[in-house]
C-alpha cells in the first residue's frame, strides 16, 4: 500500500460478487473474508495459532468489551491488541455501539454520545464518536469502525430516520477525529433499517464524508434473511465499488452466500464459535447437534472431507460424549471445526467467483423460507 | 516385550531412585513418569495432540467416570479408549475405588464389592473386583489397577487393618480374573494407612499374589507430605525392585521429587490440570496466581526458560486478563504450561539420576514444614 489508509485491489467478479485483497499495516486480507469474533481479545476456545490455521486472515475485536476490560489504555501500554492476543495479522474493531445497546445497563443517548453502565462492574462510561476512535487507535486496530446507533428492529420510519441521521453526524465526527496513517483505515456504516430511501440517504451521506470501506449495519437483528437481502439489494449498489463492503454480524452460511452474491466482501459473526460451544457443528450436509443421542456410537468424523484437526482425530461419538459431559475439549474441537468450515466456505466462494460459477455454487445454500438470520453477536 | 504382561527395564539408579522404561502394547513409558489425568476420556482443556507435545508418554483414565459415561461396553464397541480419545500411546486406568468413595452417593461395601449410586443419574451400580477388571479390559487399558478400598485419613489401626485385608482379598480376585495378554499388565496397590506393620503385611500379600507393578495407595488423602514420605520409607523397600513402583494421586512438585528419591517410578495427579483451570501456573520460582492484579501489566511470559506454546506466545498480562474474564483460553494455556512444567520436571529428575546428582537436583524442591500434599484428584 502507499500513502494513508488501507489498500483494496479488486480481482475477479461474477455478477455483483467480487474477489479482492485488502492491504493493511499488519498484512493482507483475501476477500470474500470471514472474520472470527475475538470479543475479549480471544476467539473463544481457540489459541491464536489455531485461528491462523483455519485460514482466517483477520479477526474482529470488540471495542465495548476491551475498553471495559482490560482497558484500551492498558492494551496500548502492552503494545496493542496484536501483541496482547498474539495475533500479528490484521484486526478490525467494531466501535462498541452494538454492545452498548445489547449488553450495558441504563444507557442514555444524546447528541454527544452514549453514557452507560458497564455490565461488568456497574461503572458509568461515556462513549462519544471521538472516544470510540481513540479507543480503536489505542487498540491499534487496522480497520476502525465509526460509532453508530444500532437501530432496533422493528422500528418506525420516523425513528429510523432520526437514528440514521444521528449516526451520520457521528460518522462525520469519527472521520474528523481519525488520524490518517498508512495501513490503517476507517469504515462508515450504512443505517436506515428496512427503509430503502433511508439506506440511500445514509449511503450518500457516508460517501460525501469519504471512508476506506463501507459497512451495512442494522442487519442480523432478527429481521430475517429475506429482509436482509432486500436491504442489500437496495444498498450495495449505492456504495463505491472500489472500496470493501462489509455486512456486520452476519451470519449463517446461506446468509453469507446470498450476501456475497449481492456484492458484500467481509463478514463477522459469533455463530461458528458460539455454536461450537453449545454442541453444534456445521457440515456440508447441514448443522449437526452433537447432543443428539444418535451420535453416541457414530465412529465417523463430523465431515469426511474436512481436513481440520477435529475431523482428522475425533469421532462424532467422542464429540457427543464430550458435549454431554460438559468437557472443554468438546467446545474446543467443535469451534475449531466450525471456523474451518467457515473459512472453507469463503475459499469456495472465492474460487467460484474466479471460475464464474457462483450461481451454481450458491444453489446449495438456499435457506427455507422465513429462516431467521442469527441475532447474536 | 516377550510373553504376557508388560516389560520393565531398569536403567541408571542414584540411591533408591531409578530410571527405567516400561514397555506396553501401545508403546513405551520412560520412568520416572508423570501421567496427566484424563478423567472422562479427555485431559481437561487439552487436545490429545497437545498432551503428546508436552512429552507425556502415558495418560490415566478413570474407570469410575468412564463406566458411568459413556460406558465401558460402548467404548469397547468404539474400538477402546485409545481410539475413542485419539491417544494411541499407553494408558493406565485406575479401578474406580477411589472415586466411588469420593464422588458417589449411598455406597455400601460388602465382601463381594461396592454398590453405589451414580453421581450423574442416581443409577445403582455394582463394582466388584471382577467387574473392575472387566471394565478396564473393555477400555483396553495397557495397565489395569486392582480394586481397593481407599482407607480414609485419619483411621484407627484396627479399621485400617480390616480395610487393608479386604483390599488384599479383592487384589487376589482381580489377579484371578485378569486375563494375561502380551503388553498388558495389572498392578497391585499397597494399603495400610500410616501404620508400617500394615504396609509390610500388605506388600507381602501382594508379592505373594504377584503383579506386574506395585502401587502405593492411600496417600494424598490429606495426611501431609511428611506422613506420605514416612509411608514410602516404610513401604518401597518391601516392593520387588524389578517392577515399577507407582505413587497414586501425588502430587506437588516437591512431593514427586521426594518420592522419586525414595524409589517411586510413576505418578498421576490432577494438580497441573486443575490448577491451570483455576488460574495457577507452576514455574521454576514457584506457583503464580494469575488472578493477582500484580500481573495485569506484566509483559513477561510465565517462565522465560519454558519452551511451551503458552510461554512462547503469551504474556502474564494476557493470561491475567483471560483468567479474570473467565475465558476458556486462560485454562487452556495454563493447563498446557503446567503439563509442560511437570514433564520438564520428570525429564530433569531422569537426567539427574543418570548423572548421579539427584540429591543436588532435589535440594531446590524442599517444601515448608507441614505443607499439605494435594488432596484432590
Amino acid at each position: 500500500m502507499s500513502g494513508n489508509g488501507i489498500g483494496f485491489e479488486l480481482g475477479a467478479t461474477d455478477g455483483a460478487a467480487r474477489c479482492g485483497v485488502i492491504t493493511t499495516a499488519h498484512g493482507t486480507v483475501r476477500t470474500p473474508a470471514f472474520m472470527p469474533v475475538g470479543t475479549a481479545a480471544t476467539v473463544k476456545a481457540m489459541t491464536a495459532e489455531a485461528v491462523a490455521e483455519t485460514g482466517a486472515d483477520m479477526v474482529l475485536g470488540n471495542t465495548y468489551h476491551l475498553m471495559l476490560r482490560p482497558g484500551a489504555e492498558r492494551i496500548a501500554r502492552l503494545g496493542g491488541l496484536h501483541a496482547f492476543m498474539n495475533w500479528p495479522r490484521p484486526i478490525l474493531t467494531d466501535s462498541g455501539g452494538y454492545q452498548v445497546m445489547s449488553l450495558s445497563k441504563r444507557r442514555k443517548i444524546t447528541e454527544d454520545g452514549v453514557t452507560f453502565q458497564s455490565h461488568i462492574d456497574g461503572a458509568e462510561v461515556v462513549l462519544t464518536p471521538e472516544r470510540a476512535i481513540e479507543v480503536q487507535r489505542l487498540l491499534d486496530a487496522d480497520i476502525s469502525m465509526v460509532l453508530d446507533e444500532c437501530t432496533p428492529h422493528p422500528v418506525g420510519e420516523d425513528d429510523a430516520k432520526a437514528s440514521m441521521e444521528l449516526s451520520m453526524r457521528w460518522a462525520a465526527r469519527c472521520r474528523d477525529s481519525f488520524e490518517p496513517r498508512p495501513g490503517y483505515g476507517l469504515f462508515g456504516i450504512v443505517q436506515g433499517s428496512v427503509y430503502p430511501e433511508l439506506r440511500f440517504a445514509s449511503a450518500a451521506a457516508l460517501k460525501e464524508i469519504g471512508f476506506d470501506g463501507y459497512a451495512v449495519g442494522g442487519c442480523a437483528v432478527g429481521e430475517g434473511q429475506a429482509s436482509t437481502f432486500a436491504v442489500l439489494d437496495a444498498t450495495v449498489g449505492e456504495l463505491p465499488s472500489d472500496k470493501p463492503h462489509y455486512l456486520m454480524g452476519v451470519g449463517k452460511p446461506g446468509d453469507i452466500v446470498g450476501a456475497v452474491l449481492r456484492g458484500i466482501d467481509m463478514f463477522d459473526c459469533v455463530l461458528p464459535t458460539r455454536s461450537g460451544r453449545t454442541g453444534q457443528a456445521f457440515t456440508a450436509s447441514g448443522v449437526l447437534n452433537l447432543r443428539n443421542a444418535g451420535h453416541a456410537e457414530d465412529e465417523a468424523p463430523l465431515d469426511e472431507t474436512c481436513p481440520c484437526p477435529a475431523c482428522k482425530g475425533y469421532s462424532r461419538a467422542y464429540l457427543h460424549h464430550l458435549t454431554k459431559a460438559g468437557e472443554m475439549l468438546g467446545g474446543m474441537l467443535l469451534t475449531m471445526h466450525n471456523l474451518h468450515y467457515y473459512q472453507h466456505l469463503m475459499a469456495g466462494l472465492g474460487e467460484a467467483i474466479e471460475a464464474g460459477r457462483l450461481t451454481e455454487f450458491a444453489a446449495g445454500f438456499d435457506e427455507p423460507d422465513g429462516a431467521e438470520t442469527d441475532v447474536d453477536r
